[in-house]
């Protein structure tokens, strides 16, 4: 099995240049994301993911995680060293408030190397993926006294937090969830059972914090009646650390198809008299709340794709080079198959499908931290809120199903030894097919775009894409790089996105076209964004290029673009198609003849 | 989980009308094989597959398999009764002769019997599915006493076969095979290592024929001195019983991601000296022979894909009728989410492409019969060998393709459920993965019908191909059940396969371009003869549909046939795009920037 090595290259050309981070970092006064720090900070990231986490990712999976007579969870060998180097690294708060101790530093930075985790190891990076969103939904939302009692410890990384939606009768649809909250004084009383709780319990770190939604025993019925608690498992004592042991645990920890080193819980809260829990912002207004977290959730959750892409496609890499099996064309012995063509389209592919992923999803994270920085007027926040809320579904969408491709055809390159544990290969695939599941399922997503993001401001946030689409499109028409057929190939597909744009809005009273369309409207908007991403990445690589020695990855950017347009773009026919053809055949057939 | 049960009413159907099982039974004399015969054998496998192989699966996957110390295979609780049922059920012998010991039916009859097995339990149905290899490959090409020597038995399904091809260093290219085979007297002695073994050592039945590829001291160099031998694990006695023991052993099982309870196996010969083996055939001409075993074998694997398709659809249907969440469109109370029109989607996707390929499948069996009955004049027989061979790299390519689609679709309908392995989805997905990678990687596959089938007769079986859809178009014109739109759609992808042909046969001298368009031509071409058969059903649903109740399956098969226009063959615009753009930004990057 090949070892991880960060692609820092790619990932501070895709933040800096294509998502724009240097310039977002000087029109938000980031006076600290200099170029330097950020060089810094990946190569740092680089060596804690690959020395640190990486090795642990297959013996994680073998091992898996037991819950013992005690209602602990044993995470398997070196996992909790290794959470430790994260501490002392200061890895947890590089986003966050440095008054709670943070390092303010933009979300977005934090983003390459949460990639970098993800890839040396899905598992284990679970458990800061959910400590982040819920260190960010404290700090949006409580009030200073939680704030001051649980954000110093998660933002230093010594505590973790996880995140409490689902019930078995409750999933996608939130309004029926029945967990119980009784007020009790300063706090409340906490009485259910959550289910899918990634990282409930562990033995990584001293103490818990659970974001659990509730109901009130006086509130509306269905989602508005819905607020957010938080339960350490250690209540903190007047000195600040874990005290009592508070009334949750651990019921059970499922057994699962991947991530097996990730302790998926049902929790159990309240069997002793009832858990206790702080509000986190106003009663009822839960919902709102955890959708602080669940946004940045679903941009992470979307980078995990982006990241377990990554390893795939260097496991291939190095399985490519090194098997020799045929003789390639034009070769005269045995090659390694890497020479053979129909292995090189599934290099490509991957390679393809992995950049334009990291693109998508570090401009989704620009665009969060435009939209969140008062440096900028209220115009131009609610801008790139709109850009950001555009883009949420896309990355959780896209970069989670190409995931499902490239790690496929990362096992098709290995031939049998793909399907054989020991490779390491069948692991990512595993893993990877939690994630058009978790935080919302991708029909969710597609749902999300096309009625919150779409239909809901009448294609405004849409529009402003596709001018920006339209303006690199011009610029592309003037650079050698890009060939005016490639170009007007991506013109046809903003044509293809601006035609199905205006179906849905006319079409958007009628729910089955709405929900029969969706997914495939998502595939499209995302196919031709992710295209139009790689065209800016050719621009800059273009502009960026010397032609000297050292440049060979600002090339390999431009005919990676070339391999997008001829062979990923064109499946934006198909999707159009499917959303023209609407709801017919799809809601025709009588439920009981499916 | 749960139950399988065989959908014998589409069987039939895609048996007896579309791939045309009746018409070839009386053109070759099958006059065993009435309507009525057929549909007992149905109604029986369906019992034996749905009570005695289904419910062995999920156990089957938790247990796995156990080498043990006398180097035996201990296989999962219930696979040895199981099997038991299938030897005195005379499954193994429909269709072998009859002075052997079978039945003397249609290879084509035993197909939905075997898709039936691999649905229950694909793991356990690898057992057999080599076995009929095996025999096949003998029955074709061993002489008269070695035929007297292992047929009655391997025909009963008494002893099992295995297919030896694979060694470490020679996978896909069996020019590099090093396995060593000696004259001595009227027979050889095997000497070497073969890995990926299936079912290469096990304990249910009481003896194993190896079909083994080596090579002669004085064989020519490559694939042209590869010679095939029968090892018999017990070598049989004067009485015919299992005698003396061979010398090859399975040296250790593999851990694979799926098919956990099916022994892939390390196989050693001639640890003592060398295992006695019988030649097949011609010495020099094993690879011939062997593929007589691998074409059929390849048609097979193409049926566990559809197998394991149908499999999950059905846990699927039955997730998604009984689980509620959210409200969908029009319903006012929380609703089971098959009817949201997201879920309907992802559920007709499966229905129809489970349903073409079992099309598909049964067509290529179907011809093969045709193919190899002397009642037909050579000329019918060399077309419909054409067509055989020309539908195998369709019927393993594209339906084990559209397994890993169907089967992920399966997962993603049980939402987290579907990660879950006690659901037993996640088993379907994790063992259809195998399916584009065994027998011929789904690139060899591709490889196989753009060179053999396709530019080595200039285009001859493709424009026979093309003939028939253009029939089929011609009347599906006629027929109410089709308007007029989505025939013309059917007909553009005629042209856009057209298109591709030329092109092909235009760039045939351009290895680059034949090797980087294979895969997309391979998904083109069995698109749109997917389609054809959709169309194909429709005609005949119409034809036999009466408007009366217990219709409802005729009325629901023209159904998917429109979902199948509308959202499934619009991929055949990628696809061509793909095919025209050919080899430019494939091969374009240097293999270190990769």
């Amino acid at each position: 099995m090949s070892e991880y090595r960060a692609p820092t290259r790619d990932m501070e050309f895709a933040l800096r240049s294509l998502a724009g981070f240097d310039e977002m970092a000087k029109a938000c006064n980031y006076e600290d994301a200099s170029p330097d720090v950020v060089a810094a900070i990946l190569e740092e990231a680089a060596k804690f993911a690959g020395n640190a986490i990486a090795p642990l990712n297959r013996s994680g999976d073998e091992t898996g995680v037991q819950l013992d007579e005690g209602r602990c969870v044993q995470t398997p060998e070196g996992f909790k060293e290794a959470y430790q180097q994260y501490i002392e690294g200061g890895w947890a708060g590089l986003q966050f408030d440095a008054e709670q101790g943070g390092q303010a530093l933009p979300f977005s930075l934090a983003i390459p190397v949460q990639e970098m985790i993800h890839a040396a190891n899905m598992a284990w990076g679970l458990c800061p993926l959910l400590s982040q969103g819920a260190t960010e939904a404290l700090s949006e939302n409580a009030d200073e006294p939680l704030k001051q009692m649980l954000l110093p410890k998660m933002i230093s990384g010594e505590w973790t937090g996880t995140m409490n939606l689902t019930e078995p009768q409750s999933g996608s649809d939130l309004a029926t969830i029945r967990t119980q909250a009784r007020p009790e004084g300063d706090h409340y009383r906490i009485t259910g059972q959550k289910i899918f709780i990634t990282w409930g319990e562990h033995d990584m770190a001293e103490n818990i914090v659970h974001l659990v939604l509730a109901r009130l025993p006086y509130a509306p019925a269905g989602v508005k009646g819905i607020s957010l608690f938080a339960v350490p498992k250690f209540i903190p004592g007047a000195d600040g650390n874990p005290g009592e042991r508070n009334d949750c645990y651990a019921l059970s920890l499922e057994h699962k198809m991947g991530i097996h080193a990730s302790p998926t819980c049902v929790m159990s809260y309240g069997e002793n008299g009832g858990a206790l829990g702080y509000l986190v912002g106003q009663e009822n207004q839960g919902l709102a709340c955890m959708f602080t977290m669940m946004n940045n959730a679903r941009l992470t959750v979307g980078l995990q794709g982006v990241a377990v892409s990554e390893r795939a496609l260097q496991m291939a890499r190095s399985y490519v080079a090194e098997r020799i099996q045929g003789t390639a064309p034009g070769d005269l012995e045995p090659s390694p198959i890497v020479r053979h063509p129909d292995v090189r389209r599934m290099m490509m592919t991957m390679k393809a499908l992995t950049e334009a992923g990291r693109g998508l999803a570090y401009s989704g994270c620009v665009a969060v931290d435009y939209a969140k920085h008062a440096e900028l007027d209220a115009e131009q926040r609610s801008y790139y809120q709109r850009r950001a809320d555009l883009l949420t579904p896309l990355v959780k969408g896209w970069c989670t199903e190409i995931a499902q491709e490239v790690t496929s055809l990362a096992v098709q390159c290995h031939g049998g030894m793909g399907f054989i544990e020991e490779t390491g290969v069948a692991q990512l695939y595993r893993d990877a097919r939690i994630l058009p599941i978790y935080e919302g399922t991708n029909g969710i997503q597609a749902l999300d775009l096309i009625g919150r993001k779409t239909i809901r401001d009448r294609g405004l946030a849409m529009q402003e894409l596709l001018a920006d689409m339209r303006a690199t499109a011009e610029a592309a028409s003037t650079v050698s790089a890009l060939d005016e057929q490639r170009v007007q190939a991506f013109e046809q597909s903003i044509q293809q996105l601006e035609e199905a744009l205006q179906l849905v809005l006319d079409s958007s009273a009628n729910e089955h076209f709405v929900g029969s369309s969706a997914f495939n409207f998502l595939m499209l908007t995302s196919t031709v964004t992710a295209a139009w991403l790689m065209l800016k990445a050719t621009l800059l690589a273009s502009r960026q290029s010397t032609g000297e020695p050292g440049d060979e990855f600002l090339t390999a950017r431009q005919v990676t673009t070339h391999f997008f347009v001829d062979h990923i773009l064109p499946r934006c026919a198909g999707y159009l198609a499917s959303v023209k053809a609407g709801e017919d055949s799809i809601m025709a057939l009588p439920e009981t003849t499916l």
